[in-house]
């Protein structure tokens, strides 16, 4: 009989999930009290937090337990290293049917486990709660070792825009799976598991990034909340943009149109920033700049090759 | 027609809800970029998480959904309190379905923002997601202001057990609506909106509490979780635990055991500690003491009256 949630018990599944998780050196109370305690030695926590929902964030048909993980920790750890910042911890939230077979909560504890050592984040601490849907929420967890934060709103005229990661491959791999196809590999593997470029958020800070985010909900969509909380204009130069053979190869099949992929694909959690044009970090990629909003081109408004863009995919919830 | 989260959208919701949160001093960067940064001047921070969902942690029928911020802001809060921490900020996740009114998602703003303020801790940021029911994940932080931490595993022979606060009240009026209920109204209150001790978290601390934890769980249950973490015995007296007298009235009615509302009942929040005799803070109720561990009576045991007892209710995840 393979055993499920409703027979191994909340405490048995948190003692088999807790015993696997190495505790860094600033964890001073780990899982298993009221509250976790960490060490913050730089006087500042970023905090950010996260909800991902069975149905709408993954298909447990599309994924395994162990890529809902690896996603799940992937996209708050974004966050963190977008604001220049270096992971440290995460507390994770976990709610299942009780039928759930226990080894795919295991599978899913290695993947967030995992993805959370490529930095050497802790996880420490959660709470597990039944629910008729999977649901995984994460909070993280990152310090600035004395740095400032690199905001949305510090985008000025004259910067360069520079990006740093894979576009719209997660998107052309939803494209594909979402018609009934597996292949190409390439892309439904970035769909699944997701490869931020970590490292570059806090050099990009060290660099003098004037504002940073991660793309989520697509580029034009993350450049437009950064045009929008520094009051700039932002115009993309299409040519700049990379589309990589996959990304044309699922656009020709599907009748889809490949640079819509890297224009309004999120998920991917490439990093996008500005830099005055010195600045810019070697591996990053020069694709527009930041002017003066007009009349015509009010505040906050973002630009294709000088034309509005109309985002045909991209994210945002309620909206379907 | 109402609006729902459908016409509001993700992003109008995230607007709605933002600009009603005042930020405390120690918010640096508050919500709307990747991540907030909250101040840590203590150096280490006290971090819990709790996941609420619909069906299982409430029901939109019982309880308003201000009812729902205000618990489910409570039941974090009484963590970090229970370390000995003083509350400062919180995110939060929330999921739910897009016909979903949005009148709904305000009131339950409005019930973690008043929670929140009644210690002066922050709401910093969040996520909103779309969910068939309606999930919310709540991560709180607290400060030990130079302090350490009160552990469950400080406890030591010879303490005295004490507790602060309401418990099986909640229970009580768990019981009465499952029936269909709505009375008595002090314990169908006291089911929607716990009112934790809060202030006597820090204070149990500062008096030398060798052992505390937050009654969640049942106090058998909880006293269990610090029996074991410390390795000793723990016999309650149960003539030292006032059976209020709503208690009794439901189970007259029902034909439940009051004393079990009192032992096994979790979700009022109390605070339930372990003291040298003579540090037993004012206002608290010495209700049993601690002992060392024999052949008879492993450590981690937990008598009532020196006889084993079985919790009948309690609360213990994906066993319904």
């Amino acid at each position: 009989m393979t055993e499920t949630l409703g027979s191994t018990g909340e405490f048995g599944l948190i003692a088999a999930v807790t015993k696997s998780l190495p505790q860094g050196e600033d964890v001073l109370v780990g899982p298993g009290d009221d509250a976790a305690v960490l060490a913050v030695p730089d006087g500042r926590m970023v905090i950010t937090t996260d909800l991902l929902v069975e149905g709408r964030h993954f298909r447990q048909d599309w994924s395994s337990a162990y890529d809902v993980g690896r996603k799940a920790v992937a996209q708050n750890l974004a966050d963190i290293v977008a604001m220049g910042a270096r992971p440290t911890a995460l507390v994770v939230g976990f709610g299942a049917p009780a039928d759930l077979p226990t080894a795919w909560a295991l599978e899913l504890n290695q993947g967030l486990a995992d993805e959370a050592e490529l930095l050497g984040a802790s996880i420490v601490g959660g709470d597990t709660v039944q629910s008729d849907k999977i649901v995984v929420s994460v909070t993280a967890f990152g310090s600035l070792d004395g740095r400032r934060p690199v905001l949305r709103s510090g985008a000025r005229p004259g910067d360069e825009v520079a990006v740093v990661g894979r576009l719209g491959w997660a998107e052309a791999g939803f494209t594909v799976l979402n018609r009934g196809f597996r292949s190409p590999r390439s892309v439904v593997e970035a769909h699944r598991r997701p490869q931020p470029p970590y490292a570059e958020g806090p050099r990009a800070a060290i660099a003098g990034a004037s504002s940073m985010c991660d793309v989520s909900d697509g580029l034009v969509a993350d450049l437009g909340h950064i045009a929008v909380a520094s009051e700039v204009v932002i115009d993309i130069r299409s040519a700049a943009l990379a589309v990589a053979e996959p990304l044309q190869a699922v656009a020709a099949a599907t009748g889809a149109d490949a640079l819509a992929f890297v224009l309004s694909g999120g998920d991917d959690h490439a990093l996008v920033g500005t830099f005055e044009p010195a600045d810019v970090p070697e591996g990053w990629t020069v694709i527009g700049s930041v002017a003066e909003g007009n009349e015509e081109r009010p505040p906050g408004t973002v630009t294709v090759d000088g034309q509005p863009y109309t985002s045909t995919t991209g994210h945002a919830h309620f909206r379907n």
